[in-house]
C-alpha cells in the first residue's frame, strides 16, 4: 500500500471511534489540546523559525512570509481558537423524528461526523489547528496537506495534538499531516474516494481549480468573492455611505469585500456626489459604466462586459441601474454567488431582493464584510462555500456532518 | 455557443422564474401537467412505439424492452405520480431563525432551489415526468439526458410538459430533453458548471462511475447496495426469518435487497437451520464461512476477501460473527453505505448499532426494503445517495434545495 492509501485508510479506520465519541469527552480533550498548544510554544517556534529561514532563502514575498510567521500572540490565538470550539454546541447526535408510516414503522434522521475530511490550503500554519479543532469536535478524522513553506510548522503542531490524541488513547490518526509536499502525493490523496468524504480546498482561485479538476472526491468550493452593493431609490443616504465604506475600504483583498456598485438611477444625483468624494477621499480608484462618469475625476469607463472583476484592493465598479430588477440582473449576471447587499428603507423591495438574489448570503443594510462565520454566529469557520451542494455560505461544525435515516420496527415486511 | 451551452444557459434564465413561484402556483401548473399527460397518451404511446421498434431491431434485451415499454396504464401511473407530488409539503421557502447577533444584525437561512439539476439515466422514459416533476415543485430548473433507446419517448413526455408550461406563461427550458444522444454531448453537459448545479445519475455502476470520473459538476452518486442483515443473540426468530426473507427474495435485483446475512455464533444453532430450510425452499444459493457450511447442502465456502458481493439474484453470503462488534466490523468493511439492519429485541445493542453503523439508512427489527424514499414518507424520491454529501440516503423534494443565509441589519457596519 502506499503511503497516500495507508494514512487515508488509518484515518478512515481512526473516525470510527472518534464517531461515537461523546461531547464532553471530545471537548476535554480539545481543552487539552489548547493548553498542549500554549505549554509547546518553544518547539513549535524553533520548527517555524526553521521554516521561516528556508522560505527566505527561497525569496517568499513579504505577504507569505508574514501569513507564515508564527509569534507567541499567534500561538495563544490559535489554542483561544480552541477554546471557542470548545464552547460551541456539538452537532452530532442530534436526532429529527420525521414521523411513524401507516405500518407502524418509524423514521428519523440522526447527524453523524461526514467521517474523513481532507484539508488542501497554503502556507498557513494556524490552519492546522483550526481545521484540527474543527474535525475533531465535529467527529472526522482530518488529513491537512497544507503548503509545503509551512511543512515543518504544521508538523510541529500536529506533533502537540497528536500528543494530546495519544493521553486520551486516541489514535493519532484523527489528525495527519501529508509528511511529503510532493505534488503527485496531493494527486493520489484527490483519488481516495474509499476513504476520503470530503475536500476543502481553502487558497487563491487557482488551487480551487486545480483540486476540483483533479479529485474523485466531492469538493466544497470556493470561488471568487464578487459582492454588490446596491443602493435603492429608497436607500438611507447615510446608511448607504457606511456600507459603501465598510465594504470597500475597512479591509481589502478579502472575498467578502465589495468589488460592485449599483446605483438606482432616481438617487444617482443626489447620493453618486457623496459617494465620490468619500471614495476620493480613501483613495479608490473608480471604474464605471457612461452613465455615472460625471460623478468622478478620471474614471475608467467600463464597457458591459467589463463588469465583474474581483479586484482585492482599493478599486471598484459602479453602475447606475433602472429597478430593482436591474440591479438584481446585473448581480444575476456578475455576482459570484458569494454575498449580495441592498440598501433601501423599502421594506418590499428589501423582501424581493432577498428572495430573488441568488448568492450565499443575501443582505439588507448590513455590510459585507459581516459575511464571516464568526461574525453570522457559527464560532468557527472551516471555509465560505460559493457552489450549492451541502453547504452554501460560511461553514461551521453542522457542515462537518451529515444525517442519516434511522428506522425502528417491531418486524414489519414489505407487501 | 455550442447547442449544451445554449440550453444550459436557456435552463438557468428560466430557473430564475421558477425560484420566485409560489407554491400554489406551482401545483396548479404540476395539476395541468398530470391531466395533460393523461389526454396525450395517444401521441406519447405513438412515439414509444417508434422507440420500441427501433430497439427491438437494434436486438435489446427483453429486460430493457420492458423498460422502454409505454402503455395507457403506465402513462396514467405517471400522471399519478405526479399527482402525489402535488400533495407534498414544498420545502422552498422555509426560513429559520439563528437568532440576533450583538451587534443587531438578525441572521436567519432561507430554503431555495438549487437552480438547475442535471438526470442522467437509461432508458426509462418515465423518468422523464417523474424528475421533470419533481424538480419543478422544488423549483429548480431541469436538463434530462436519457438513454437514447428512449429518446422519442422522452421528447414526446416532454413536449406534453413544456405545453403545459407555455399556456402558465413560463418558459419551457425549464423542462429540457436533450435533443441529441452523442456521447461527446453529454460529455460536454458534464463541464456546464457556470449553469448547473447539480448532476444525479441513475443507473447502473458503469454509467455512475462514468459520471463521477466526467464531471466538473457536483454529482449526487448511488454506488452499490450491499446490505445486511445482523440476526444478533437476542434476536426473535420468527421476526429474523421474516426479515431474511423478506429482504433477500420479495424483489432482487434492486439495491434495498439483502445481500449478506451475519449470524450471532450464539444464536447460529437454533436459528440457522431454520433459515437454511427457508433459503432453500426460495432456492437462494448459499455462500457461506466454513463455520456455517454444516448447516447447508452444498454451500460455496468463501474466504475472508469473497464477502462484499453484490449479487442482485437469488444469492446470498452468510457469516458468523463472536459479537456486535464483530459484525459492525464486517459492515465497516464489506457494506456499501446504503442499507444495514439489526434483528434484536435488546435495545442498547440496537442502539450501538444504530449509533455506530455508517450506511444512510440503518434499521432495527425492519426489512431492508423499506429503503426507499416512498416507504419512508418522503413522496416520490429523485435518487438514492451513498455517499454523504448534500444527502445521505433516500432523496426527496429536500435534497434538491438548498439554504442561503439572509442578514437584516440598520445599517451595521464591521469594526
Amino acid at each position: 500500500m502506499s503511503l497516500i492509501t495507508e494514512l487515508a485508510q488509518a484515518a478512515r479506520n481512526a473516525s470510527r471511534q472518534l464517531a461515537i465519541l461523546d461531547s464532553d469527552s471530545k471537548n476535554q480533550v480539545l481543552q487539552a489540546m489548547s493548553s498542549a498548544l500554549r505549554a509547546n510554544q518553544e518547539v513549535i517556534l524553533a520548527a517555524n523559525l526553521k521554516d521561516l529561514d528556508a522560505a527566505k532563502a527561497n525569496g517568499l514575498s513579504e505577504a507569505m512570509l508574514d501569513r507564515l510567521t508564527l509569534t507567541p500572540a499567534r500561538i495563544n490565538a490559535m489554542a483561544d481558537g480552541i477554546d471557542t470550539i470548545v464552547k460551541l454546541a456539538d452537532p452530532v447526535g442530534l436526532r429529527r423524528e420525521l414521523g411513524t408510516r401507516p405500518n407502524g414503522i418509524k423514521v428519523s434522521k440522526l447527524r453523524v461526523p461526514l467521517g474523513v475530511v481532507c484539508m488542501i490550503y497554503e502556507a498557513r500554519p494556524n490552519v492546522t489547528a483550526d481545521a484540527g479543532a474543527l474535525c475533531f469536535k465535529s467527529g472526522n478524522a482530518v488529513i491537512l496537506r497544507g503548503g509545503k513553506e509551512a511543512l515543518g510548522s504544521s508538523l510541529a503542531i500536529a506533533a502537540v495534538l497528536q500528543q494530546v490524541l495519544r493521553l486520551f488513547n486516541l489514535p493519532e490518526a484523527l489528525i495527519t499531516v501529508v509528511p511529503d509536499p510532493d505534488r503527485a502525493l496531493m494527486l493520489e490523496l484527490l483519488q481516495q474516494r474509499q476513504t476520503i468524504d470530503l475536500v476543502i480546498p481553502r487558497g487563491g482561485e487557482g488551487l480551487i481549480n486545480f483540486v476540483t479538476d483533479n479529485s474523485k472526491i466531492p469538493v466544497i468550493q470556493h470561488f471568487k468573492g464578487v459582492c454588490h452593493l446596491y443602493v435603492d431609490r429608497a436607500a438611507d443616504v447615510e446608511k448607504a455611505l457606511n456600507l459603501l465604506l465598510n465594504g470597500k475600504t475597512q479591509r481589502t483583498g478579502v472575498c467578502n469585500a465589495l468589488e460592485g456598485l449599483l446605483v438606482h438611477k432616481e438617487i444617482a444625483p443626489v447620493w453618486l456626489p457623496i459617494a465620490a468624494q468619500a471614495l476620493k477621499d480613501k483613495g479608490v480608484k473608480i471604474n464605471c459604466d457612461a452613465a455615472s462618469a460625471a460623478y468622478f475625476a478620471q474614471p475608467t469607463v467600463l464597457t458591459d462586459e467589463q463588469f465583474g472583476a474581483e479586484y482585492l484592493g482599493l478599486e471598484i465598479a459602479i453602475r447606475q441601474v433602472d429597478s430593482l430588477d436591474g440591479a438584481m440582473n446585473h448581480i444575476a449576471r456578475f455576482g459570484s454567488h458569494h454575498t449580495e447587499v441592498i440598501c433601501t428603507e423599502d421594506l418590499q423591495a428589501a423582501a424581493q431582493f432577498q428572495q430573488a438574489v441568488d448568492a450565499s448570503v443575501v443582505m439588507v443594510n448590513a455590510s459585507s464584510r459581516f459575511s464571516d462565520g464568526a461574525e453570522l454566529g457559527l464560532g468557527a469557520e472551516i471555509g465560505i462555500a460559493t457552489t450549492k451542494l451541502h453547504a452554501y455560505g460560511p461553514m461551521g461544525l453542522e457542515s462537518l456532518t451529515t444525517e442519516k435515516y434511522l428506522v425502528n420496527g417491531a418486524g414489519q415486511i414489505r407487501d
